[in-house]
């Protein structure tokens, strides 16, 4: 969150973050409108869904080369399927749930996850009451294990939901074995080397923004 | 998430999203550090545990005064104590959970929001094998009943946590409820008043972000 990290365009450019998060945005209205029957929009109606500017979208997408005709719109189908394809949402990704508590627990039954195909594969915890028990159709393996369990079970990406205590420790473990993409739900800052990408889910910073907010 | 929202500094000056978004990591870390018995702390050490750089640190506190003395660091204590002056912690807040789905039950669960003062007291569904049961000390309230419920309660923040399909509407329905101040959950752009406020959780945009380097 503090750094901005950039990705690659068609042509070589930069991609900012907020692009990649806008892309996404409009991947779902996509997925909306082609859901409902619609085969073509103009950039000022997914503009006006997504509270951004026509000229934000038409820049937004010009990174990746043109996917629209001037006048005519863009093809929703063919669209979602250029933006599923740069977000890497062609490919089946297999997750490690590292700490089976509350919000771990609520992600594994997170549909939207699954939609995306983003599949856990793996869970783990250090506790004992909870290894070897099962979620959906998973067994939580201990966390001792994790590097021998992250090989077998090929994950790509690790989602961190254990105590803030223990965030750091488990981070540098999932290095070990090889992740180089982090979801962190715990409320620190990881250290991780630079070719390592962590996001953080703060749940708690989100909130402190509205009572800021309300408090001005 | 598309625009940056102000809120105001000490002497009137604009504050923006991503400054009080540190502030909050500031908070945690200053937390964190007094509960080790750590007196004063310097901008450096601040910047090291966050992930900035120390200008950073103290243009973020120069927003509301100078809270430090040259060459002396800040006192732990003080400094945490003006920043939860300024992100309202110092204030108890009562939240609405509007959907009492997974996602929902977690956060009802989430010790990090009561740590910070913040209250889940009023819980909504629409569905009838939810209403009337409870969850902790609450029972869940018939959603039809909103506008009610949320005055009943003394509700400043609603947590949105219902079906994409249903988001615009309940939103819309805690707008005419007086609510300012909205924590969204569901996977969709929000439209409302510009003096009401929304801050969106989006965990499937997050792992998308990964799954976008990851692709690169």
């Amino acid at each position: 969150m503090a750094k901005t990290r950039l990705g690659k365009g068609k042509y070589g450019q930069k991609i900012a973050d907020a692009t990649v998060g806008r892309l996404s945005r409009y991947y779902r209205t996509l997925k909306q409108l082609e859901s409902l029957g619609v085969i073509t929009v103009s950039s000022d109606e997914l503009a006006r869904r997504n509270n951004v500017t026509s000229a934000q979208v038409r820049k937004d997408f010009s990174f990746f080369g043109a996917f629209g005709k001037r006048g005519l719109g863009y093809n929703v189908r063919d669209l979602k399927q250029n933006i599923a394809q740069i977000l890497g949402l062609t490919t089946e990704w297999h997750l490690a749930l590292v700490g089976v508590g509350n919000i771990g627990r609520a992600l594994l039954n997170f549909r939207q996850f699954q939609e995306q195909n983003f599949f856990f594969t793996l869970l783990l915890d250090s506790d004992p009451r909870k290894i070897g028990s099962r979620f959906s159709t998973l067994e939580v393996k201990n966390l001792d294990h994790l590097e021998e369990e992250v090989k077998k079970a090929h994950v790509e990406i690790a989602v961190l939901a254990v105590p803030v205590e223990a965030a750091q420790k488990v981070a540098e473990s999932l290095v070990a074995a090889g992740i180089k993409a982090i979801l962190n739900f715990a409320p620190t800052t990881l250290h991780v080397p630079p070719d390592v990408i962590v996001r953080n889910e703060n749940m708690v910073i989100e909130i402190e923004h509205l009572s800021f907010a309300l408090s001005q």
